[in-house]
């Protein structure tokens, strides 16, 4: 059987749960190895993935007879079907932070669910952990947003709009290898970098610009997350001044993320050090990075996690001065027994273009 | 106040609601006009969007003093808010078809809800009639996509990869005043053209083959969504006589959307079609298109919806053989009194390239 099954079915024993309903897209995605919109059922018996038709060449080409995943398409499902598929179960599992209310409610109707039980993110915990496939592939992916941001110091120009720099991210991005963006490029120049989470917009680049490029590559389903703020001809000596005290933060917290770490230490560590010159750190410092962009563990002062081998988050203090400059400077890092390694290695020394 | 909440107010007392919670982002981004990730309710005195930091300068600036929406930073509530915006609410609308069961449970919760009511897609349902406004969006979202559709005729070459000519198609978009994709683009050249949902691949454009290019633009935040299967250099007479036989039945089927029709039964005369040929239709024949690219009304024989002047649907019969071939042709299509229109215009008589 396909080893994330085995290892998920060992989970949910140890929650007492005799089987679970999967709805959640990604988790499929991380089960199957497919993108394709359906549910999998764990079974007492069997592992069953329901789709439809439009998804079923695909389903029978990329699941294997090791996979032991039994495709059914959902049109040739009777209601008896439905009916046996947890007949002999009692306590079954539901995603509950990903099933719509009304899911919910259709799913105990039609497989008659005697116990529907929340399972706490029970995949997205598994996920958190990599094995060396999902490391390679996420290795992969920085590698790619690593020779894009260099092509990037030599193509951005005054005059050119943050589109045309998202455009070519992509491109670039599609020409190397990848699957194509791990999410949607933020190029925001001037007073449009004070915004996190900025859309690109036909703004031109002009001289004195900060730019903050948050982008990252899908590879085999697997994401990078890279943000570097750069500089664009003549900037105050205050400005260079504040990119400096960043990268410095952010690098010590980068040494602090290992193998037994405690994301709220290192939140509030960084967050200490904004707070002490008058800046306040307005979102989280990090996230897991794998076949999401955002996952679970999150690195804020809200929910603690202890960092462990294998996992793979990000690291990204940023500063945001409404109207006027924002500046973020994020990677992608593997977290190692001692030291950890940043797989984004782009030069995050301040760069004037 | 904002027009679109106060038809949604009175469409709330048609239900006997006196408040809602909106969970659902493409809602949330019809009524107030941004993209951000929040929670608005409406309740009996206000309309409060509440937000997190890395929205408020956006939210500040798209929102107007006229929306009548208060922006919140959702770390600035406090227990006893929360209590305090529904409190004088007995029945409170959820989108039941949106919200996470844990979400649902939170909510109860928070807001002490008393009596938390499905509202059955009542903001989908409102956005099924497009204002003028809004149609004027799809009609510039379907301009861009047909002078696209011109362009990659010449584009198009022998040895090209699926994803290259994917690529041109964002480019081609950002370069000509669209915000972006509306959807991943669908560009599956022989034998891939018979998964009616297939990714973008390195396969090159090879002589014989059909290519299907599924794909539309977003403007505004409103999309456009057409399909075109072309051909390269030598093909079949049976091939062609399958494309007339498709582009007939995708045709007559145009002419019958219009005001007062019935989705389930131009979706059985088209299948009627198909099946005295021995193929079958395996997906809904279209589907409603605005902020998001698939909404309500679905033109399928499973749920019935009567077309209604200034919906906006798709029309997209297809036909897949598996490994071998797939074709589809799909227009989007503004419902009118008498005779509708087709929003997008390309030419979809048999082209080889």
């Amino acid at each position: 059987m396909n080893n994330k099954i085995k290892i998920l079915r060992d989970n949910l024993k140890i929650q007492d749960l005799e089987g679970m309903i999967i709805t959640n897209n990604s988790n499929i995605s991380y089960i199957t190895g497919m993108k394709a919109e359906g549910t999998l059922l764990i079974t007492d018996k069997e592992n069953i993935f329901i789709t439809d038709a439009r998804y079923i060449e695909e389903a029978n080409n990329t699941i294997t007879i090791d996979d032991e995943i039994i495709v059914m398409d959902s049109a040739d499902i009777s209601e008896s079907d439905y009916l046996s598929f947890f007949a002999n179960c009692n306590k079954v599992g539901i995603e509950e932070n990903d099933i719509t209310y009304s899911k919910y409610q259709n799913f105990i109707r039609i497989f008659r669910l005697k116990d529907a039980v929340e399972t706490g993110n029970i995949i997205e915990k598994q996920r958190m952990i990599k094995d060396d496939e999902e490391i390679s592939n996420v290795r992969k992916a920085c590698e790619i947003t690593d020779e894009c941001f260099k092509h990037l110091l030599s193509f951005i120009k005054i005059g050119m709009t943050e589109k045309k720099i998202a455009l070519e991210i992509e491109k670039f991005f599609m020409e190397n290898g990848a699957d194509g963006l791990a999410f949607e490029t933020i190029v925001a120049s001037g007073e449009n970098s004070s915004k996190p989470h900025a859309m690109v917009t036909d703004r031109t680049i002009k001289n004195g610009d900060a730019i903050v490029i948050d982008f990252g590559a899908k590879y085999k389903g697997y994401s990078s997350d890279m943000t570097r703020t750069i500089f664009v001809g003549k900037i105050e000596d205050e400005i260079k001044e504040l990119y400096n005290f960043i990268l410095a933060c952010q690098k010590r917290a980068s040494n602090k993320i290992k193998d037994g770490a405690n994301g709220i230490e290192i939140t509030e560590g960084l967050e200490k050090e904004f707070n002490a010159r008058d800046y306040s750190l307005i979102h989280a410092l990090g996230h897991g990075v794998g076949i999401d962009i955002h996952e679970i563990p999150i690195l804020s002062y809200r929910k603690n996690y202890i960092l462990k081998e294998n996992m793979i988050v990000t690291n990204e203090p940023g500063i945001y001065i409404p109207g006027k400059l924002g500046i973020r400077i994020e990677d992608t890092i593997l977290v190692n027994k001692l030291k950890s390694e940043e797989l984004t290695k782009s030069n995050k020394n301040l760069i004037i273009i």
